[in-house]
């Protein structure tokens, strides 16, 4: 049985920054936040591809469960887009929705008591159809401007049911109407979450829970190959983490810190060429890097 | 006899921020770091000011001594700028260097054996006269881009004498020629130095010392209502700590901490407004508060 969830998308990415380009490689939010997942946990993904997918093997090898991976008529989702030297910024050159325009997340029978969900970004109609097809399991979502922007009620409907809402600087200025990220996180606990999560790429990450917060710097690396993923990598680390952890304080800080190893892991190159090589005892060595450059 | 020279500038400036405005408060470098260092030592400040200049009460009010301080025949180096939403970028308006044009630093005797000197960002040439006419101090300096670009090489010379480098993100960025910091970082100590401070702004420091990093992300302010002197107030509290401590890398981590808590007082209020209000007490409480709020 998996012991959490995965629900967005899985796509076929073409990419090219500074220090090289890829073309269709294995992409989208919930791949990237299920494969870092599990280095923790058993996740199972729910999502749908074309005719033309031939990367089931990818998950396989992780031991991610793809029952839930719809097979559909047509073409698997493409994104393709470029990077400059600020690699904080991607660049949409084109995105085919193809059998993504049509998703309806529907989740195997044994997935339904899973503990713990992740709804990555999706239509915020379709987080909460997963919502109604589950028992009463933790819940860490994660969202963009595009729904901020164009289904901001049903947006707040779902992070009104969730327990973890996960989102980018940017995206917390704009949901929140504020220009402080401070001010930012505090209105999203006043909607009833046990946590946020705001991260701000390279520069780290804020976690708001109660009246604490917990600040984490960006793991210094010297070289940044491939950006695309870092954040739904951070997700699904931190969401394997906490799918088998309490849900307290303690546990939360530490997901943070699995979660930005993970993604420092998954932007040192392509696509996911870099965590296929990586063990567990890798993540914790930079658990423990992180520990020693941030004490005094 | 002051444990500590601050030389810099000593300025009268004129701020309006999205949040109010203020006109010919005291400023300057060598202002800013001193209040600050004033928490942690005895500073005697170096610097120039016009006949008009009647401020020095600010500094006997925090026992800094003033003895180096020259009065010439004209008026105070003058500066005004603006700031927009985003505080990181400070516009100018209008510099008018006055008496600050011709400056030449000269010590009072009792001042050359000080064990530590801070050459806040000035002319290279003149951070060098400084050196020559002291012992042998702890060096610490600052520089900005306006050198960088016109006295590179007397920069560069200044730096192989120097103990410890402090610069923002995108004048490290410029001296190094690289986008990375941590690049930057790692060419800072080939140079010579022992220890390379960058500073982030909002987003925290990073501390470079041998072959360990030390990661301190920025505290976390809702209400910023003027970040001038944010730099300096850092600078003065990081030099303060570091001219009664061992040149240790804990200690170096201390002094970041330091620095970046009275930076965060400082950018509170216009001018010296906070700084006046606040106690060693509060500063070391905003310390207990960066331990606990990085802690996992």
């Amino acid at each position: 049985m998996v012991d959490l969830v995965i629900v967005g998308s899985i796509a076929l990415d073409t990419i090219e920054t500074p220090f090289g380009s890829v073309k269709e490689v294995l992409g989208g939010s919930a791949t990237h936040a299920s494969i870092a997942a599990s280095f923790f946990a058993n996740p199972g993904i729910v999502g749908v591809v074309g005719e033309d997918f031939n990367h089931h093997d990818v998950f396989h090898s992780r031991d991610i469960c793809t029952k839930g991976i719809k097979t559909e008529k047509g073409k698997t989702f493409r994104w393709s887009g470029y990077y400059e030297y600020d690699m904080n910024q991607a660049h949409t050159v084109q995105t085919q929705l193809n059998v993504f325009e049509n998703f309806s997340p529907q989740l195997p029978d044994e997935y339904k008591d899973s503990k713990c969900v992740f709804l990555a970004n999706i239509d915020p109609d379709l987080q909460l159809s997963v919502l109604e097809q589950m028992g009463n399991p933790l819940i860490i979502m994660d969202t963009m401007n595009y729904w901020i922007e164009r289904k901001r009620d049903q947006l707040l409907d779902v992070i009104k049911k969730s327990n973890i809402l996960l989102l980018n600087d940017a995206e917390a200025r704009e949901l929140f109407e504020t220009t402080n990220l401070i001010c930012a996180g505090r209105k999203g606990l006043e909607l009833g979450l046990d946590a946020v999560v705001i991260k701000k790429g390279e520069h780290g990450v804020l976690l708001f829970t109660g009246d604490e917060m917990f600040l984490l710097p960006g793991y210094p690396l010297e070289n940044v190959l491939d950006p695309t993923g870092a954040g739904d990598s951070f997700a699904g680390a931190f969401t394997g983490y906490m799918s088998r952890n309490d849900l307290t304080k303690e546990n939360l800080r530490k997901a943070v810190v699995y979660g930005s190893a993970v993604a420092s892991f998954n932007v040192e190159d392509f696509s996911f060429n870099n965590m296929n090589k990586i063990k567990l005892e890798d993540i914790e060595k930079r658990f423990r890097e992180f520990k020693n450059m941030i004490k005094f």
